[in-house]
């Protein structure tokens, strides 16, 4: 007999139940923040006993809170094979050993990209019966570590994640895959850069950004890509492994310093920002752009650095910014400022009371420029030069995120400015680099015919 | 008999006395911040009495604030010829007659390229004299409306700037063009495609990444550029013009709220975001990208809509941000926050009750994207639709520092929020648009033989 509330518990399974509705129905829900249509999913989250999934028209996946829930009413139904047939995931002697860290996100908990349904798949068991290539790629243990929104990741779970990744490392295993929501995975990949040094294996962190339940997920080859980076490539970095072209055709390696999410929904989302990314990726083989990476070593010595002073913020510059905003932050404790300044690093002459008094109190103001690409350059204008004698650092080609994380993990470590300038200003893992190159930076390519037919390709 | 203190006044010229030191010498400057050396340039500035100019070896020019200078030395001495040779700039009849703003920044101060002088060609004879092009191009007539630096451009200058653009155009001008430092180019270049509506001709933004003391300098071109889009283009929007490629191969015109600064250097900065430009524009002709842009008229009709409220704030999240942010926006008096939010447009549960409290103090927050391409989204995730029942409204897809202005222009019209969201979510000039093109995106196009010859070639 089926279960036709499949999944769902608490107060979602009564109001299920009082509305006499399955799921796998077409239903319509009326709420007091609006009606919704679609078809009711089963539930993906262990723990959640408020929601209802709904997956729209459109092919999103709306969780609609029960308490607001007024009517639901079914349109219609039909039944669908949603089970992913879990087999235990063969162990191969002589494959490399993988672990795959779950921290919450679309691809640990949805990957039956077959039948539309929505499905926890993470025990090796079911991604084995989901994406059986795995297997081929390598032996997987996989460990669920959190359960949180890319959003609400922040440096507790990056200092846990680190330390996991560590025992591992010890343990002997030949690569390391983390799972992870895509809006904030450059913010934990910048942490774990810091929080992980000197790996002898691939640290790669895989996301999605379309669940597997719809037909143009990248999930499944995000993490296939990922797998065979972690097994088999000899980059010993911490790198974010997602398409390059909005098409299927490869998927890019980005350092874990220079790597931000660009658009919103694309699947090409993730783009190295100031440099070109370290390789590019298929099913069947990882092909280098750069040269200059740490290579794969056999012994099993890594430096977890799990620190992060939770009293630094970030201000972005905008014209007419009054200096309330720094002087709050003052109030409020905090023990460090990044600031994206515009241009070269410049912010406008009301702030400028408002950093002098940062210096007085010792807290140290970094500048970093919110083009993203290019350097911070206080020499060329007077006004730079204020702001370097009020005690403004320049941060070379230090993304500002990159930089609030550094600055974060830095006064973690210490409370000395010195030492905390010391640790900011030497560069690690590519944060700061001596050039950017020509072909890091983006062109508007439109009509050069080769170009325009290369970039509808990529855009198929 | 020459000068050799040309241009220096108060202080500045008593320090250049006391070291009896020439403009045009090689010197060394010892300062309280460090030392310096390079070439004694002549004065740009009107009013400054308090800094002396050099040209480090880097080809920089360093302002140096005289009380910080406790010594300097002649080390050699060149005369320089850096007179502008100054001619009346030809009236032709039936050519495009011309109003150039200027606002300060480097196109409007630095003009001579040739002879390694920093020059204040501004009038329209020294201007024909340092670029007699543009008697080629239009009648010009020249105004210098103010002369900050860019990251001090505010409110007070953009209703300005509107004001003086309409009377103008009511007095029958064919064209604008605006001199402007390009730290906060977009910004203005946002905020008078608000304040300046239904313009029956182009106005065209347009500054310098290097001034036109450097042998690289893209000053003279880019105006040569503005000018004969000014003068012959049928765009009557608002746009800004730079250099496409790093290279001097042709210039763009970005539509005034889809354009942001993009490299802190590079001469190609500026880029359209979530769209492709405008047009093309070479010393000889104009190729429209885009065929849906306002054409220009012959009528002398425009709307000016100088408004704008000052207690406007913008919050770039970042993970881990505490509420503290938003509740000092609160206590001191702000009446609209633009979040930069993550991915469709997220931030932590953390800063939820702020949210919930600017609804109950009636304030505003409309959310954006960080990621800059695509949509704000925020039906997806409970998450997001938990966010828009505390009020925040998602901005489809206009720019951060566009919803910024735009909100601060919205209020500066009326207090009602009802009123407010309606001249938000109204699309003006493309801040907001049905779709972002697949050739508006970044691709990183590194291997594909072409488009790395391409992009070597506009690197040159």
């Amino acid at each position: 007999m089926i279960d036709i509330f499949k999944g769902y518990k608490g107060k979602a399974l009564s109001v299920l139940k009082q509305f006499n509705i399955r799921v796998w129905c077409d239903a319509h829900i009326k709420t007091t923040r609006g009606d919704f249509s679609g078809i009711i999913l089963p539930r993906a989250e262990n723990d959640d006993k408020n929601h209802i999934v709904l997956k729209l028209k459109t092919g999103y996946n709306v969780g609609i809170n029960v308490k607001n829930i007024t009517e639901i009413k079914e349109l219609g139904y039909k039944e669908a094979h949603y089970k992913i047939p879990e087999k235990e995931f063969p162990f191969t002697e002589g494959k490399a050993n993988i672990k795959l860290f779950g921290t919450g996100g679309t691809i640990a908990s949805r990957l039956d990209y077959r039948t539309g349904a929505v499905i926890p798949a993470f025990s090796p068991g079911e991604l084995y019966g989901a994406v059986p290539e795995l297997a081929d790629i390598c032996n997987l243990e996989t460990e669920k570590l959190f359960a949180v929104f890319s959003e609400n990741m922040g440096p507790e779970q990056y200092k846990k994640l680190a330390i996991a990744i560590g025992n591992e490392i010890k343990k002997g295993v030949d690569g390391i895959v983390i799972g992870h929501g895509t809006d904030t995975l450059h913010h934990t990949a910048a942490a774990i850069s810091y929080m992980v040094q000197n790996s002898p294996v691939p640290i790669v962190l895989v996301g999605s950004q379309r669940s597997s339940d719809r037909p143009s997920s990248d999930a499944a080859l995000n993490l296939i890509h990922a797998a065979t980076t972690a097994a088999e490539s000899d980059i010993a970095e911490v790198v974010v492994c997602m398409f390059g072209p909005t098409s299927d055709e490869y998927g890019l390696l980005h350092q874990g310093t220079r790597v931000r999410k660009m658009h919103s929904s694309y699947r090409s989302t993730f783009r190295t920002i100031g440099d070109v990314p370290i390789a590019r990726v298929t099913r069947d083989k990882i092909t280098p752009i750069k040269e200059d990476y740490n290579r794969r070593r056999k012994d099993n010595k890594v430096d977890i650095l799990p620190y992060f002073e939770e009293k630094v913020g970030m201000i972005y510059y905008y014209p007419n910014m009054q200096p309330d905003m720094i002087y709050s932050m003052i109030d409020n404790g905090y023990k460090g400022i990044v600031i994206a300044g515009t241009g070269l690093g410049h912010v406008n002459k009301p702030l400028y009371p408002a950093i002098r008094k940062c210096k007085e109190k010792g807290i140290p103001v970094y500048m970093t420029v919110q083009t993203l690409w290019g350097y911070v350059h206080m020499f060329v204008y007077d006004t730079g030069r204020d702001l370097m004698s009020y005690g403004v650092i320049p941060a070379g080609n230090m993304l500002p995120e990159v930089a609030y994380v550094k600055l974060g993990w830095a006064l973690g470590q210490t409370s000395d400015i010195d030492k905390v300038k010391e640790i900011m200003m030497t560069p690690i893992s590519n944060d700061i680099t001596k050039r950017e190159p020509y072909n890091g930076y983006l062109v508007y390519q439109g009509g050069i015919p080769e170009v325009e037919e290369f970039i509808r390709k990529v855009h198929k």
